[in-house]
């Protein structure tokens, strides 16, 4: 009843967002206004835990923030001047209520509580060791292998004992983390997933992103460093930096899909640079044509930025229906060609006739791309040329990105002009690789160094995926775990 | 937990839709899609009644159609090939299943089901009467009169039995009606609610709106005509006009803001008369400017046409989350500010520095037009203007619209001038009367005879409202209806 | 998931127990107590309607009393010093929501509340009428038919429009009745069905037994009499008689099995009567034996007074598992043997080697008690005798007992010889009619004008039943609401 | 919702039943049927692990076992031929999901659950060495250091560690285990607790009590003997005996209350024994009495052997309505009194102007005797005297019953005339501890090395309860497991 179903719109996903704050009496009501302007990073689960100077509060529940959270009572109930918070969209089977995050411990030192936004990529090797010595998994997610590699350390101090088990994860993470002494947040050597830093009232926040702080109206400060831990406790912001310096390698797809275009990443506001995707694109691959027309709700800032450097008339073609975010069970043949129609459906007079550039922002499997050029088609326009404001995706993420096996991509199946065949367009074009680092201000992509993690696009993964180097190393029986329900 | 906020996004809603199919093997679950499609007619309800032939079936239940719809088995137990279905906005009270429609009632002929978009205003009148002679009501809806009034009625046939109903109510009707033989429709004589007529497959269909033939894949007819009662069964399709032609007064309220864009009412595309509109609002009060921005998601084509007739660019300069359709508990003081941005969300890199122009269908009390431009403001806009695609909204609707009462209407209390120092924008404009004739194709508006219900503008009123002209008229006890619950 | 398995253990049902309060500040809540007092008389269901001397209140659903009403909330809703309460057990088709009583109407006058224990006989015939009318149904229930009856009755006053009713409809009943001014209670002429009238603190209350005043404390005062309107207001208590006097025939299986232990009906106490119709099988038909064994629960009074009568041993030699009381799915083949052993187990050591005598209630299908016999055989009984403190039941009940097909009563398909064969006994007796009427106080039953109606014994129907007569004579579709759910 | 009151009828509880079968196709059925049969050991939660050759399947759940394992839906998941179950009644906090039985966990050797009756006195000292080792609990379960120390174990056999984990707990438990080899059961070297072996079809079980065999048509075996461990596999049934042999204690409450009186314990009778007990507290306490009435339901099979004992009438003189099962709200103050009267209600008939001698098996507090024989004086009888079937109830129990703190206990407060004087009787006797011994068929207690558990009698406790010894030794922060809710 709660699945959304997966690349309904054929879309990546990113899978969490994290939130976490210190020092404020509304900490739990300001972490679920927080989450709930990341609810589209992760859509399926929400969780917070507070801590209250003496003991810690907890709710995690399947569904929407607002579902989660919408009540007094159990806002009331999260007592305490701390919390942190975590929205998820689950990859890896159902969506069971003990894989929801913040997960918690107890350790010798106090409870733990860790939410996690990013995959971590040797998660099997790290689990079978604990698992040989003696530790109980209570959840099927990546995330607890970093709960127990602090529980067994040697080190004394927790932030100790967190350095140490991060020394032995690979992956991308962003992470928030509460005990009884404060907040702590922490981002991968690599920054692959953002993590950004910011103040209400005197109190520290952290947040996936600055639209978090938008809606609690805290200041945005900066963005933690990739490799940084931020300690946030009663003596104030620490900030500590224990590992090595490396080149940098954010994820460019935040730019293009995952990020709110009201954030702002990396110094940079996220709708600009797809505006000035959709020009660069224009640039790159002008076509004649009467409308621009995006594919709703992403496509529209490329296509406006298109539409203002082609001098070509934006229209709203496609109208989006809203009320679709859970599946809607077909029942017969006869009713399965409405498809894409549940969602979209073709504003006929802005079409008909029409010469129809389509601007989206990425095409993954390419079955909903198809769909609505059909669509379009049927609705008259004359012709239907599509141009997609990223790259062709190529390659599998596997740094907290939910891609489909690579034979799923139709990048990796087809070239361009395949791709156009099958989707049924009189042309297409993607932005290319420099024409998108210049987008984001780069003058181009460094081959050497890259500036940013583009793996889907090139293959050129920032870290060797340890676990997925070997498709063998799933532990045996984790089944009971993975349907335990409940 | 169900129940959205009304006026949460301060605007006029509409309180129903309804549709209709007769003769085709998956009558329930088009009627299921052609409802999705409705949705933003009516949120907080949904039903079907379908008949197989022998039996009636019938599904009601609270929330939107994908919750009371989306599963198989429910679909697959309404039976038969024809269905009516109906969406709900709640306007009185709690939205109680007994008053979800459509109705249903077993009679001496068989089985009704009744679904109603639109407002009696005779209802307690009647009901009184039917009250006297011993009728015992089962819901506190207006339609249920009508269901008594047929039941009572002394003709033999169903179709006379309908039309000596109608012949005593007065008000604001688009009805779609199942019987053991067929589906009718009906608009009541001054057409004030909308129904358009469909086919799909050879099979007759019947909606409040067009897009719902779209979804379905239907092709649109034509509208059935103000006091036509559509009579579709085994023998195919039959026009009854029992009523005197009068001049139709179509809601024109429906081409602002309640109609889906992509929708075609009584001939014209709304997107195509939102975007006229914006358009004769660029000329009737043009103000220099460096942005035109919507208030999403319904002021869109109206800035798009106000932007291309201005020459202005067009910029989403707020972001609205979609994941707001249930009101979400502030929980106190230091979080209630965040009001608006639960739903909307400045992008500061659109508006900072620049002079904004905001366009928005309608101001109803105003609370959210305030606190968008401040938020607007905060933003770093240098100037804030607004432009407005309705005339003043200054009377109540009893057609069918749930509006405050008119104390409550921003315009009822204030000038235009008054309106612009409430909400705090640099110029207020609104279109003007006759320019909103002009967009819908009129040359201007004819006062002798008024082509469309504009009275929320104008107090002109089609049809007196007999109940509401006597505000001392209600039944005693409907509180035990009113709470009974489930 | 809350229907009570029909039949589990083989016995007739009691459909309804119904409970009236006037003149108390704790009415909602003193009438919960009492329907929890009367949950043996029906088991899915429960009702209250409490009137506040403004408005009416009202609760209902589905499960037992405690569930239902268990809650504080639910109580303190239910405002007012008046009020009738219901428990059902449902028989015709499902329990659903629409059908549970009281029953509510607003009329002319106000509203009005009923709740009905009993049956009327001549539903179809009347409903059919009422329909054809214009008067629109809401239930499937006979009890709606008084409500209309009462609604479109020309009278003014409401005790006239209830007698108006009353002599309409013919059958078992009865009832308790809430409007404005009062609480009505009214008995049947025959009085076939149990009604009692207390004091409470000043208060006059109704119930359909004595333990329902036990629980509250209420003191009993009297029988309502066959054919007696019993009128609580604000002036007092008055009796009304406005029906021609005739026989009483209450319904002697209440004596049997019905009725609690603990209760006293037409002023004698039913645990006496049990051990009595026990001591009175042991002379009728007495048989060597070492130990006396009830069936569980209802058998044991009687296995009381059929022990002392004998002396012989009483012994608990079946335990019953008071967890079941809902049904419990068999798996398969396997474990489908289980049956019986859900609720009973042999005491294997108070039965090894033993010379058993079984004393239950009834023998209705037979079923239950053919396993039980095998159950106590595979213990190690050396002989098993049967006693059975009810004549044969070789009748069905249209007054208000849920009896099976009479295809499917053992006692019409074999003779006694028949039947001991088929269940498997060594011996088997049933008390004899007159052995019956001698244990309820009189010297024998009168064939000319019986006592008591035991037609389910003896066929001798006091009322012929109009509507069963006529098999035919089922409205055409009532499916609509006979499935309408929730 | 679900949690029953505790001591609603100042009774000490079991807290557990466990259940285990294996090489049997119905496993899980069997398993659920078996549980069903002990439903009287734990109301509150019911769990089922079972193993299908390959992948382990689990499915717990709040309520009662039909609630819990009522659907075949559930059944048919619980696919495989060894099972072991739970049924378990809280003590400690709420019932949490978490906590609900059989506990599974991943181990390096596979998986494996554990289903345990009893309690364990040293785990807060075990518990703080494992935290410190870095185990992270995931229950406030003691069962869940069992499971711990497993993990950890250096052995390498499931055996082996088991034994291993075993050698370091103390206290009292029952445990049936289910590895992918096979289901273990075992039984504390006091044997405290019960543990039976029985077999269906070829097929081992395991269970707390005979009549969960009866149930489903296994032959009952022998008992487990103390301090083995039974394991069972598809090389046939071994059993260990790794400890030193002791003196059993078994606890003797289990004949007076705990068990079903149909269960065969220790190779006896429960019923038996109480009706023995019953004839000597007739001998020992004898007094001039009309009738003999038992508490139901508990008190009958004693009341049933005094009666015969002294020969005295046994009677229902208190009717208990069996449809109490979890709190009924009392509203407010003028409902309060009615108390015990939810559950008992006397039955006049039976002892007004009588001798009344009411038959009990043990007073706890003493409040809800104090209630029962205040009912039983208001309904008329002439004298009332009390004889309990156990001796005085003074120090609490910490081998897997709930008992109130000690201070609670009416017996730890007062002799036995102080007790009749505040519960209100003319008479009060206990049985005498010799008199016990010899009704479970020793000649007396033996001082020097009882024969049973009886330290609730006497606080000759058999192990010195290490974590009560100290009751400072809470671990710190579990409240948020403890209120982590499911």
């Amino acid at each position: 009843m709660l699945t959304t179903n997966p690349f309904d719109d054929d879309h990546l996903r990113e899978e969490c967002g994290v939130f976490g704050i210190y020092g404020h009496p509304e900490a739990a009501a300001l972490t679920a206004l927080g989450l709930h302007a990341l609810q589209h990073r992760g859509q399926e689960a929400a969780g917070i835990v507070a801590h209250d100077g003496d003991v810690f509060h907890n709710h995690r529940d399947l569904g929407h923030v607002e579902d989660c959270f919408g009540s007094e009572s159990i806002i009331r109930k999260l007592k305490g001047a701390a919390a942190v918070g975590h929205v998820r969209y689950s990859t890896t089977g159902e969506t069971l209520l003990r894989n929801v995050q913040p997960l918690f411990a107890e350790m010798e030192f106090g409870g733990l509580a860790l939410a996690h936004n990013g995959n971590l990529t040797n998660t099997n090797v790290l689990r079978r060791s604990l698992v040989k010595r003696g530790c109980l998994f209570q959840s099927t997610t990546d995330t607890e292998v970093i709960i127990h590699l602090i529980a067994i350390s040697l080190y004394t101090s927790v932030e100790d004992r967190l350095i140490d088990a991060l020394r032995q994860i690979e992956g991308a993470y962003s992470l928030t983390c509460l005990t009884k002494d404060g907040v702590m947040g922490v981002r991968d050597p690599l920054g692959i997933r953002p993590l950004v830093l910011g103040k209400l009232d005197g109190a520290w926040c952290l947040a996936s992103e600055t639209c978090a702080f938008d809606i609690i109206g805290a200041e945005f400060v900066r963005d933690v460093e990739p490799g940084e831990i931020v300690v946030i406790s009663a003596t104030g912001l620490r900030s500590l930096k224990p590992f090595a310096i490396k080149q940098r390698r954010f994820c460019i797809f935040e730019y293009i899909y995952f990020a709110r275009p009201d954030s702002i990443m990396e110094g940079t506001s996220v709708y600009d640079v797809r505006k000035r995707i959709g020009a660069q694109l224009a640039r790159e691959s002008a076509v004649d044509a009467d409308v621009i027309i995006p594919v709703p709700d992403s496509g529209v800032p490329a296509a406006i930025g298109y539409a203002a450097q082609a001098g070509i008339p934006f229209e709203l073609g496609i109208i989006r229906n809203h009320y679709v975010g859970r599946t809607f069970i077909q029942p017969t043949d006869r009713t399965r060609h409405v498809g894409v129609k549940m969602k979209h459906n073709p504003n006929r007079h802005a079409i008909e006739g029409k010469r129809v550039v389509l601007v989206d922002d990425s095409i993954v499997r390419g079955t909903t791309s198809r769909k609505i050029v059909e669509m379009v088609r049927q609705a008259g326009a004359s012709e239907v040329h599509m141009r997609i404001s990223s790259p062709p995706t190529n390659h599998c993420c596997y740094f907290g990105i939910d891609t489909p096996e690579r034979e799923k991509l139709l990048a990796a199946r087809y070239d361009v002009d395949g791709m156009a065949k099958l989707i049924g367009v009189d042309s297409l074009a993607f932005i290319s690789l420099d024409g998108l680092y210049k987008a984001v201000g780069e003058e181009a992509r460094n081959p050497a160094a890259p500036q940013y993690c583009d793996a889907c696009f090139t293959g050129d993964y920032p870290i060797m995926p340890t676990d997925y180097a070997d498709q063998l190393s799933d532990p045996k029986q984790l089944s009971l775990l993975g349907e335990a329900g409940k």
